[in-house]
Order: C-alpha cells, then structure tokens, then sequence
C-alpha cells in the first residue's frame, strides 16, 4: 500500500489469491481480505466490502473466476448468484453479462484461467481509465494554478463525496486528478465534504488523502458555501453517476448545492467521469430521471468506536419524525465549468459530448 | 405543555418554582428540571440545558432572582457569576445589565421579589416580540398559499436549525410563523434540515413540530437544494443571529446554499428575527464579519442511544483528519426576499432597515 499506487482489488499471483481493502471497516481499521470463493466475493458486494460502480463489476469478475477455479461448469450459477447481490447494480449486470460473453465458448479445461486474465483485463482497464481522467484533469489544475495571483498559497480544492481509488479500481476519478497534482509537486489543500448520510467523504476520501499525504481539512456539507464565499477554494471537483447528453451531473446529494455555491463565487466546478458515464438515452434534465430514495436509518443511526474501543452503531433521532433520504441531485451543464473524462477536459453541452462520441 | 402554548422556561407561582425544558435531554428523552438556586442556574446554561440567547438571557434574570431568594444581598456575586457560564454570549451580558440596573436601588427586603418581577417580564416581553413576529410571518405565508395554484397540496415551508421555542423562551422565530400558520388550519408540510454538525433541526426542530402534531420531514442539508429543484418547496424561513444594515443575513452555517438554491428555483428566502438582532454598527457583508469556529468533536462524535437504551458519545471519523467547523455564514441581501420582524415584514436592504430603526 504505502510507496505504491493502490488498489481496491487485486490479483496475487504468487498465491492465487483475489483481495480487497475491506471497505467496511474503513476509516477505522485498515485490513485487506482475502476472498477464497464465489461466496465470498458475494458477501463482499452485499456488505459493501467493495463499493462503487466499477469496482462491485470488477468484483463479480473476479467471482465468476474463483466459482469456475471450483467447477468449471459453474458459470451460470456464478452469474446468476452474483447478479442477486444487488439486483439494480446497471455496471454490475454489465461486467456479469461481457464476463459471460467472453467465456461463453471457452472450453471447461481454460475457462478459470481464461476468466482471471479477463478480470485482470478489466480491472487494468479501468485503473488507466481512471488515471487519464486524472492526467487530462491534472493539466486543467496546473493552468488554475499558473493563473493565481496569490502563489504563495497552496491550491485550494474542494471535493464532494468520495470519487477515489475506494470507489474504483484504482485512481478514482475526481481524487485521480488531485493525485496527479499532488504528484507533480504542486502544494494542494484539499476542502473534504464529510458527505451526509454516508459520510463517504469524512470516512474514505480524508482516508485516501490521508494515505497519500495530501493536506486536507474536513467540512460539513453546509459549510462548502462560507469557505467558497471567503475565497478560500480555487476549484471544485466532484465525479458523477450519470451524465445527460445536454452535460447536466447526476451524483451524490449535494453537488447541485455545491454547484450554485461555485457559480456564486466564481469558481469553477468540474465532474471528473469515464465517458461511459455519459447516458446519451437521458437528454437532458428537462426529462427528469427517478432519484433514489435510500432507507431513513442512513440518516437516524451513526456508527463509530464506543468508549471500550470496538465500533457500535447507535439511534441519532428517535424514530417518530419522518426521513426522506434522496441520495442523489442533479446539476444543470450552466453550472458545470467542464467535463474531465479519459479522452480530455470537455464542455459541458450537448454539442461537446456528442462529438466525444462521434470521435 | 401539551394543548397550550409551551415555554423553555417558566416561574411557577404555587411552588415559588422556576422551571426548564431540559434541552440536553432532547430528543431521546423530555425532561423538566427545576432551577432551585443560583448554581442550578448557572450549571444549566453551562450545560446547554438552555440555549438560544434570549432564553439564556431570561434564564440569567431568573438566577439572579433564585440568588436573591436566599441572600438579598447576592446581587453582584450573582451577575458575575452567571456572565462567566458563557463569557462572549452577549445577549446574556444585555440581560445581566439591565437586570443590575432595575435592581441597583431596591431595597433589600424586596429586591428578591423585584428581580422575580423583571424576570417574569423579561420572558413575557421575549414570548410577545416572538409571536408578533410569527403573527406578520404568517400573513404572508397566507398570501403565498392563496397564490397557490395546486392548492390540493399542503403549503410546503423548509428550515434550516432550530429557531423554535426552545432557542427563545416562547413561539421562537423562524417556527413562530409556522406554528401561527397551522393555528390557522392551512394545510403545512415542514422539510426540516439536520443542521450538521449539532443536528439542530434533526433533534429540536423535529421535536417541536412533532409536539405541535404538523406534518414535516427530516432531510439532511444538502438534499435541500433537491427538493427544492423539484418543485417540493414554496417558501424557506429560517432565524438570524445578526443582520447587517444593509440586510446581510448571518445564520447558522449552511443558510447560505439554501438561500441560493432557493433562488434558483424562484422560491422566496425569509429570515425571521426581532430587530434587535438588527445591527447597525455592521453596514454590509462588504465588511467581513469573524466567522467562529467550534471544535471538531461537534463533527467527529456522535451521540445517540446505544443497544443497551442509554445515551453513548461515538467518534465517527479518526482524529488523524483535521476539521474545520465553521458555525456560522452569511447570507447576501440580494438573495434575501424580505424579514420579518416583530413590526411587520420588511425588505432586506439598508433604506427599510434604517426606516424600521427610525419609526
């Protein structure tokens, strides 16, 4: 881990083994975990051992490979078992169906071996994926950069939720590109939304910056809008769920606030994503997509380490008020300064990304 | 407290007994305590048992009372005593003051039952200002209702901390209005934010409406702008801790992101707040005000009730990330549609606010 990139799953030849950072035990404890079976990978997708849109289809790839390791003849089983993990994962049924696909024909005496290399395809993919986001939107600092007046302070981001290596294979996506900075010597601040319910922010992005040495300070959601109204924030970077083919940003709750925030200050707001990312069937927030709506014990029960040391959750709010937890927002593209994906920084407007896609 | 009109503090004349709403106690558990002496006073501001500053400062004249109860001549052992509960709050020194002051010449055989006088009047005055301005709010929250086009929905009104009774000594401010609205039997839906990181709004604000039986929602802050966005939201008011004269809005952090997502959804930003929260010596947020920062463990713990059903402090995040609470931010006149104050609702900016000082 340390004086190495990271990454959330990987392969260990030597062994044979496929392990994880247990994502469920962060911030707290850091162990790595050794999934034996298809079992195994299974639980890790349920209990959020592995989370993420990229990383639970990596996953599954890598459980398709440890069931076939059993039983060459498992491989329906295996995808069928995988995909019950979390029926509405759209990347999890993806990466199960081209995993499928690629496996189909192989015959029973190289389909394990055949299913490893192709997860390990996958996974690299999706790491040099990641760390071209993080290159393009690196460059895009590096001018932010030049351009201040006060250079004598570092360069102040800030970033929503967590978009990092945890949330991927490696990299991540708006975390790549504060990585990338931070690697080209460029002294960095990084402004850490603690990102309510979840607290994806305050838990695992302050752990990845942590990890990587980068100066960051922890802020609750709300106060995004006072550190960028005393100019105390030079960007903003978050990534995203989903992207209109007009560039409006689905992500986590809270962007769109963030956003306008930004806007207000004259700042720019960047979303760092794969263009896969880019859902070209939604045109646009004129045709409203369905937000989630996330149980309300997200939001009522906290957990974190008790007086006698070991982690406990406990009942915030008592249960007689309602909760609505929508757990994502949309920003309209005339609040987004760029798009930053593998193929380079774009604007965000129908006319920008359909020639990304054309190209 | 059920089917009348509640105060967070009140004098029971049969017993010769002052009494609180335990508010360190809340949500989990209501609890009345009685303040017997002087040090039961101060423990109880100390403790946060009360808060809001107009409840402290009457909870401060009603000490002063409990000490003169037992020594006429206590006078400024108590002043100096209760001011040091909360050295920089300085709605408690205004109360303190002018407590001193109405007591300097009272002889001593009644100077116990003068100071019961002036706090009993000090609390009438504070639950009178707050219901006059829960009077003129809600004028204009019929307004807005009768505007409605789909008025088979209930009014929907979100805020933002507690600015209730329980942070006055009765109706409070920003729930004053509220509370007049449902009087009137106008169909109401509350959106209440959390207010990280002392969840407010999640704890008090909850609780009061729940005790008033109106139909509202807990969210946390940065769904606001969500709900908002789809068009879930006809009015926002929240309180104010100090207005400048050119009517910038300082509150609880995070009323800043609302105020702007409401306005980019052409919703109307109130703060409701007695004049004297006005303050002519800030002329506008062009003069930058300190911002105060609180410690961290408001963000890094927790507390809640635990398996056992006791109430147990967690620490959520390490202490190895450093954290920034900043309490408070500005809001800008021109995001603001009006205030409303004891004597009417008026425009945010410098000539109204100068023409209300003037009448």
């Amino acid at each position: 881990m340390e004086g190495r990139e990271y990454r959330s799953i990987w392969y260990e030849p030597a062994v044979d083994q496929v392990r994880i950072i247990d994502q469920a035990r962060l911030p707290h404890h850091f162990e790595i975990r050794t999934l034996a079976t298809l079992t195994e990978a299974c639980e890790a997708i349920r209990a959020m051992r592995v989370r993420g849109a990229p990383l639970i289809g990596v996953t599954a790839a890598f459980g398709v490979y440890l069931a076939l390791r059993e039983n060459p003849a498992a491989l329906g089983e295996a995808v069928s078992q995988l995909q019950a993990t979390r029926p509405t994962a759209v990347n999890l049924r993806w990466a199960l169906d081209r995993t499928a696909r690629a496996l189909a024909r192989e015959p029973s005496d190289s389909i394990a071996a055949r299913a490893l290399q192709f997860a390990i395809e996958m996974a690299d993919a999706d790491s040099a994926c990641c760390e071209a986001i993080g290159e393009h939107g690196s460059l895009l600092l590096e001018r932010l950069w030049r351009g201040k007046t006060n250079q004598g302070h570092p360069l102040q981001v800030l970033t929503h939720c967590n978009a990092g290596a945890l949330a991927t294979v490696g990299w991540g996506t708006a975390l790549a590109v504060i990585f990338k900075v931070a690697k080209k010597g460029m002294p960095l601040h990084v402004w850490v939304d603690e990102t309510r319910p979840r607290n994806q922010g305050a838990a695992l992005t302050c752990w990845e910056l942590r990890r990587a040495g980068i100066e960051h300070s922890l802020i609750v959601d709300s106060a995004a809008g006072h550190v960028l109204s005393r100019g105390m924030v030079d960007v903003c970077i978050t990534g995203s769920d989903r992207v209109s083919a007009a560039g409006d940003v689905c992500n986590k709750i809270g962007t769109y606030p963030l956003a306008l925030a930004a806007r207000d200050n004259q700042v720019p707001f960047y979303a760092a994503l794969p263009v896969s990312t880019i859902d070209f069937d939604w045109p646009s927030m004129e045709s409203p997509i369905p937000i989630e709506e996330r149980g309300a014990g997200e939001v009522s029960m906290a957990s974190g380490i008790g007086a006698d040391g070991g982690e406990i959750a406990i009942r915030q709010y008592p249960e007689s008020s309602p909760i609505r937890n929508f757990a994502f927002d949309v920003t309209p593209a005339r609040l987004v300064s760029g798009i930053v994906t593998e193929h380079g920084v774009i604007d965000a407007n129908g006319e920008s990304l359909a020639e990304l896609a054309g190209g």
